[in-house]
């Protein structure tokens, strides 16, 4: 009964994206700016309401939850002046020419089209920036791409709450109906990465989850692109030059980062280079602990610590299967080079592994060696002396973000950001799924050929503000 | 034994890619243009030889083969002049911002580094262009990635040749050792996919050699990047206002398509959408005959007529198992509609299949079915009516180049050129195979934060050409 119930709501909410795809996509920019403004309105003047509900269902604090309810319209309102400046416009034109040198060449335009019904699995650490009306929505939407939600089980009543708000205020804002439908339930998340109308996946969450999904989009008859952002553990190298200079400021700078969110993001920095691994604990501040979002997190924070502590010595803390107070491992960079998978082991939560080393040199040998990554970062010297910086070029090439003196956590939403990285990191080490950017992951390139304005899209065409078309019209 | 001497064949192969991955990456756009321009200097002096090498595998002919051998030196030189002008430095800047309004942002730089080394399937069609030294190659090493050649099967002395010519350039323009390596044979080809130094794939071929070689990568323990280029069918939509007004000059431009290179070419039209088959026959030139490259094409090439002719009637030329002359089939609207497929079974050869309509709308309703193509065309008036350009807008959402008044063969390689589409056209729907922008399947995105100029790749410095910077210096 469920079951029959769970693939009708499936197929209504497929239908209407499928019906949704060719009006949204030919809705101008401009348009789609104006429903991103009025989504994000809308979330503003229900915020309390829906911070209510998130606590019940994260244990996340307020402060935290109305942070990332202004990072969530902030983004909406972010992508909707990309759109009404006309960021998202690439085009390249290459007019007609006889002369070309490998023969004549026709008039070639290029610019770039949504590529249909998205499917956003939503996160359950950002029950808002990546959720229901988080970042990978709104760049969907921004692309002009519909989207259909799978709503993630950690938050069910805020979504249901999220989305009944964005439909609405997408249905008053005058979008076509079917521009946002959701679903819930594992069975209807799979079933929906097959169907034939789906032409694009997001998805944030594990890599067992992220991998399983992947490689059943993988095994359509047509697979699709499919963009999972699921594990790293975000290294951090702590030079002799940084630690010697100030060590307080970079355990403090560690504690904060680590125990943020009790350390339920996918930047946290769950690997550390330093090469005095007991004067960075008794440099550490107070670590302070919080509950994790749900029972099921913290049965994974409990295993993965677990299997940590068969690998590596416990420095501080202990574990625990009944919550979730930080906790540290020791190993020695040797160990590390010699198990590559040990910088790999996720623990989603307030734990680290601390890898000590004598020579610099031996981290920039281990680190050939790490898996893919989000971030990794470097605690140097006011400026980077040689070796350093080969530090950096090193890091950069397992890795989507090099940050320098800074901490990993705390993601910007801009222009410039980059959230992504070869495999574990994500399914698609060349998109990004955090900032402007990440538009287009969802935007498939179109040339036309020898084609007149009247068949153009409109970006494409020659008499578009050009001075001498008022003229041409006589 | 050879699967022993294979094996090592292949490692070595591997190994050098590897250790070339660095010093190939960090060399500067104007070195790699460098490289480029020399192996095409090199091309051209050796021309007539390796045309010759050409013939003798290929069945092509002289004039055909010096115009291929022409394209591929001009796209290597094309890509040395983007190289040189710096087109590929795509870099986005946000500086720090204490005012940003989602919280004060850091310094991010966003730049794209080189994914890492990059197996090349070449084709069997274009020994040149889509050789080992044709468009995946160039600009995979443009990009800064050094190249594994899994040499095609077809022409393996044109392909021993061209490697040593180009290895040899290579050496003598200062490349890394190991920018390019190549190895035959199918085990070597399926092995190279599964091996971790490799990092991205582009092949061009068929959709069951393409999507095998895909399964294998997605399969990985880490998948990586496969840029599959395989069928298209490339419908042509002539409208009933281009049939009445040009009808001899529109089948005179169909043979010529159909027939050049003997139909062995991707973008071939293989399905045609016309509203009077009898009289597009009576206006069909003579459609010359000529022979395919090799048997293992004109088996493929008997097998796929044969089965279309289970499906449609033949109206022009027979099946045969001996020869490859022009054959075309016929069915009608209705039939393509309820039996989608039929627009999507590609006859690699002089072979079309005749799809009759009465009323344009029937042809604007099929479409809707059609599968994933690198190009779809439409002859109609002088300019597009509303009907028209409805029809160039649906035909936009399956394909990657739309064309008007105008034939899909003869593609040229520019800046806005797109070759590319959802699948079975390739498996990469948002990247194109040919044209300078094809540099981008093989460049990675990467952001540095608060990160100092010392550690920074040369286009994000702060004070690169900037005047107040030998002023900082003092």
């Amino acid at each position: 009964m469920t079951t029959t119930r769970s693939t009708e709501i499936l197929e209504t909410a497929l239908d209407a994206v499928a019906r949704a795809a060719r009006p949204t996509a030919r809705s101008a920019a401009a348009t789609r700016a104006g429903w991103l403004r009025h989504v994000a309105d809308r979330l503003d003047r229900a915020g309390g309401d829906l911070i209510t509900i998130a606590r019940a269902e994260t244990h996340l604090t307020e402060a935290r939850l109305v942070n990332e309810l202004r990072r969530t319209t902030f983004q909406a309102r972010l992508f909707a002046d990309r759109l009404s400046s006309g960021s998202f416009d690439r085009v390249l034109i290459d007019p007609a020419d006889g002369d070309w040198p490998m023969g004549a060449r026709p008039d070639l335009r290029r610019t770039f089209i949504p590529i249909g019904p998205v499917l956003v699995f939503t996160a359950s650490n950002f029950p808002f920036a990546f959720g229901v009306a988080g970042g990978d929505m709104v760049s969907a939407l921004a692309a002009g791409c519909p989207v259909l939600i799978k709503a993630h089980p950690g938050h069910p009543e805020l979504s249901r709450a999220l989305y009944r708000l964005v439909a609405d205020a997408l249905a008053e804002a005058g979008a076509p109906d079917g521009a946002l439908a959701m679903v819930e339930g594992e069975d209807s998340g799979r079933a929906a990465v097959r169907d034939a109308r789906i032409r694009a996946v997001g998805f944030t969450g594990s890599t067992s989850g992220g991998r399983a999904l992947f490689d059943l989009a993988m095994s359509r008859p047509d697979p699709i692109p499919f963009y999972a952002e699921m594990s790293s553990t975000n290294p951090v190298v702590i030079t002799p030059r940084s630690w010697a200079a100030r060590p307080a400021e970079i355990a403090a700078g560690f504690a904060a980062s680590l125990t943020g969110s009790a350390g339920q993001l996918c930047t946290k920095p769950g690997v550390v280079f330093l090469p005095d691994v007991g004067g960075f604990l008794d440099q550490l501040p107070n670590l302070s602990a919080a509950p994790l979002l749900n029972d099921h997190i913290l049965d994974g924070f409990h295993r993965t610590t677990s299997n940590m502590a068969t690998r590596a010595g416990i420095v501080f803390g202990e574990l625990s299967a009944r919550d979730a107070a930080p906790i540290l491992f020791r190993t020695n960079v040797a160990e590390a080079q010699a198990n590559p998978d040990l910088m790999d082991l996720e623990m989603f939560g307030p734990a680290a592994l601390l890898i000590e080393y004598t020579h610099l040199d031996q981290v920039v040998d281990a680190i050939d060696q790490l898996p893919g990554q989000l971030t990794a970062s470097v605690h140097g010297g006011d400026q980077p002396d040689p070796q350093e910086a080969e530090l950096v070029a090193r890091l950069a090439e397992h890795a989507g973000r090099v940050l320098w003196n800074d901490w990993p956590t705390g993601l910007s939403v801009t222009d410039a950001q980059q959230h992504g990285g070869p495999y574990p990191a994500t399914t698609a080490p060349l998109s990004t799924s955090v900032g402007t950017q990440s538009v287009w992951r969802f935007l498939r390139p179109v040339t036309f050929q020898n084609m007149p304005d009247e068949a153009l899209p409109e970006g494409l065409r020659r008499n578009r503000n050009s001075p001498s078309f008022a003229e041409e019209q006589v």
